[in-house]
């Protein structure tokens, strides 16, 4: 067999068999695999950041690294501002970059470039495969390496994939997670014991049911604080699981929510600090005078580690679990709230939300506390463009579960070609398409930059220009349906809750577009 | 003064006075700024690429660049395509990345990344501001590092953008080419002088009239062969000008061309080598024996040193100049021929042609050869998705040129924002979308593999369905409508030639989709 072959043999051995591709001439000879090895499922996009953000949103479903196929450095670097927010989620993904041929680079043709430092800059492991003969080995390492929660990018020079003589290997264990120090065990026991003056700061495999159910029995026991980072990579919600705030995006927000507190406990979640920096604003959120304790970091086992300790400070205790609680939606035009709560209400069990909302989705994660059970993706990098693909991989992950890819018009025109694969495979993805012809968290930082009085002075209207997505503003039913996906158009909470019901009920994808007017979310506004 | 207006204030100053960005929080003094220094055009594009790609077709016409803003390390990546393209064209481009407040960096929030790393894979100058007193004089290197011939990325920390205490800086003379060696002249003259087995391959500022010109007449008075580079950055071209062969993209295509060439002389282009490998063949397309001498480099002034050749060699001749001349377009059903005959029986005089038609774009040089005097722009890095960004850019440079995107349905997908831009600045662009329901050129290139009994085998079902793009097949005169720009759909000659007509009639831009059945160019097609 060929390189490609016993490629795609090792990695559908190691439990690699889907992969999402975007391929070219020199990637020729994998795709032609394809047909020997059928227990590959191969995905097409028409842009790299779709294949490489669906990697991201399978991966945090599924539990197990999906597959990418790129061509050359091109290739790599349309698909990096994904891979850059899978790397902030810790997410596992096995990225293969077809290179020129080995005996072809000398020539510097027009598509060569350096794939090696393009791959550095979001993976834990790279490598360039020099040989047929090992190159199944490679991808295994490749596989093993992404499995301890980071990118693993294997470069696939064509020679290599097409010549014959390779083979076929056979996977490498996972690496385990490292254990958390026992000897800590106790000292946090003591921390969260002190009340209300300490935080327990959840992130990563903390925001789990295991992680969560552990937390909220410390809490209820100790009265030690719970939150959670910003944007987790997945976080389990709803009716029948504890509810834990995120932390505030804006820092005024935060510096709220940390207020008061003097020990500051890690699970899975790094310490807190402002997304950007701000003319006179501190960029470390924790108060003056909080101590910071790491209970497990996110290469360890938190899950673990929060069971012991509640063991230690809550023998015999249960959770406080969320109860099923809808807030009513106001009748009539859309608005951020009435849409977040009409979006509760129709809810199915068992839903995967995959939130780009931005701005707009501020009245969100107060709607969702109490709808049925859920599985959230956030924009763990802060690269916009991330939601749409991440659906489409987590209805890949899991065709069983209806997904609601919640986006913002800012956000969607980024990588709105997913919505062509969510078509090309009849993926279960619902997405309401939240227009609100603007960039509207730009407006609203470019008048904290106004407000601020530091150099900016008053935004002004050749400013607001670059911000403005009016002019003319996107039809995105017309888009959608251009991709393939039917489309419809809301404008009140009467229409978006039909809509979202006959989305849900009926197989394959839909895009619901609710003009909703832009406005700034309250200062008080949860992850905004 | 604050950073970012002096930054502004002194690249006006130079000259640079678009900037094509897509900004972000930490880009928000820049944008400010817009209004307190009116002579720079901001340009919004609603994806990166579209604002890279746009920069590189700018100066490719205007012949100085324009300055780009992306928002740090995922701006950047999603901008680099389209800087490859730029930098394989020797493109000048002022690329302004926006970065973390220097303060900030070191708690590396999420969108924190190896910005350098990434920038030094496409610029030949790449450095980060330190001060904002600094920071103009910073710009001012950019701006002569860019000007001669190659990306310059000037990296922006958000503080030293917004800090007070800036001022305007001077610019700086732009680099001269290098003049070629004067030695070398006389030894060339005899190589040309030995007829057609000696060849003179044009690439860069050859293809300028005066470089075209002087070409002809070394040709004419000599019997030395011309061709061009497969994909130059601009080509003039059309009746009133020398008309010149490109090489072929298939490397058997292009050796067929270079048979029998036993001196090969580079006139601003690099020596010929396939675009791909392929198992069995030679990357180095420079016939065995031939030998290659370099009469101008890129960097050097090589309309001068093709006229100095002329007036050693050919000394009072004419040039031979192409007549206006059209061929038949069969009417009836689109097929490549009829299309490319279709368009240039309208082609107004003076229109700048971003070609990334691709595989249904190879009857278009001989269609073209005898059309009004027109400019090509070309996809010089091989990169798909740079046309109608570079003919957004194109229109820019040139308000008063009709500018024609010649675009393929594969290659449109990874850029389709970029008619966004195209509405809302109301450009003069039309675009002809090839639709032909697939990736053409890999079919192509699968169909070659299997042909070529290396590996692959026949290309099967599963991998051909990676490369179609039906099921479903993409609808953009829908997308193209819900971008802002007004679309049509053509299925035969006489409907191309009318929905051209009414497009070059009206102001703003234009989209006709053209139904062309996808098949595989003749081995024998030009530039394919």
């Amino acid at each position: 067999m060929n390189g490609a072959q016993a490629l795609i043999g090792s990695l559908t051995g190691a439990g690699v068999d889907v992969c999402f591709m975007n391929p070219g001439t020199s990637e020729m000879h994998f795709v032609a695999a394809l047909d020997a090895v059928p227990e590959m499922r191969g995905v097409l996009a028409l842009f790299e950041g779709v294949a490489t953000g669906a990697a991201d949103g399978y991966a945090r479903i599924a539990g197990k690294p999906a597959a990418v196929l790129l061509h050359l450095g091109p290739g790599l670097a349309n698909g990096l501002a994904n891979l850059h927010n899978a790397r902030r989620a810790g997410t596992p993904v096995v990225v293969i970059v077809g290179a020129h041929a080995t005996g072809h680079v000398r020539y510097d043709a027009p598509l060569q470039s350096d794939i090696e430092a393009l791959a550095r800059t979001v993976s834990g492991w790279v490598h360039t495969s020099g040989h047929q003969r090992d190159l199944a080995q490679d991808a295994m390492r490749a596989v093993a390496a992404a499995q301890a929660g980071q990118i693993a990018t294997l470069i696939l020079p064509a020679d290599v994939s097409w010549t014959e003589g390779a083979a076929v290997a056979p996977p490498r264990p996972a690496p385990p997670p490292s254990a958390p120090a026992a000897s800590q065990l106790s000292a946090i026991g003591q921390l969260v014991t002190g009340g209300p003056a300490t935080m327990l700061f959840l992130g990563g495999r903390a925001l789990t049911e295991r992680g969560l159910r552990a937390a909220s029995r410390i809490s209820a026991a100790t009265g030690t604080r719970l939150l959670a980072e910003t944007f987790p990579a997945r976080l389990e919600r709803g009716a029948g699981l504890p509810s834990v705030d995120r932390l505030a995006y804006l820092a005024e927000s935060a510096e709220t929510q940390l207020a008061g507190t003097e020990n500051l406990v890690l699970a899975g979640a790094r310490s807190p600090v402002s997304f950007f920096a701000y003319p006179g604003r501190a960029s470390d959120l924790v108060p003056a005078g909080c101590a910071v304790t790491t209970l497990a970091g996110r290469d360890q086992d938190v899950e673990a580690a929060l069971e012991e300790l509640a063991d230690l400070v809550a023998a015999g205790t249960e959770p406080v679990l969320a109860g099923p609680a809808l807030l009513p939606a106001e009748p009539g035009p859309l608005n951020a709230v009435n849409l977040a709560n009409t979006i509760a209400a129709s809810l199915p069990e068992g839903v995967i939300i995959a939130d780009e909302a931005n701005t707009s989705g501020f009245a969100l994660p107060m709607a969702l506390a109490g709808a049925p059970r859920h599985s959230v993706l956030t924009l763990t990098g802060g690269s916009i463009g991330q939601g749409m693909p991440a659906a489409t991989g987590a209805a890949v992950a899991a065709p069983d579960r209806p997904v609601l890819s919640l986006e913002a018009d800012g956000s969607a025109l980024y990588t709105i070609q997913a919505l062509w694969t969510q078509a090309r495979e009849q993926l279960n993805v619902t997405t309401v398409l939240i227009n609100n012809a603007a960039y509207a968290i730009l407006r609203m930082e470019l008048a904290r930059t106004a407000a601020g009085g530091e150099g900016g002075g008053k935004a002004g209207e050749r400013a607001g220009r670059m911000l403005d997505l009016s002019g003319p503003t996107p039809d995105f039913t017309q888009i959608s349906d251009g991709l393939g996906v039917p489309a419809s158009r809301v404008t009140t909470a009467e229409e978006l809750d039909k809509a979202l019901r006959v989305a849900y009920s009926e197989p394959g994808p839909h895009l619901i577009e609710a003009i909703v007017p832009s406005i700034a979310p309250p200062p008080d506004a949860g992850a905004w």
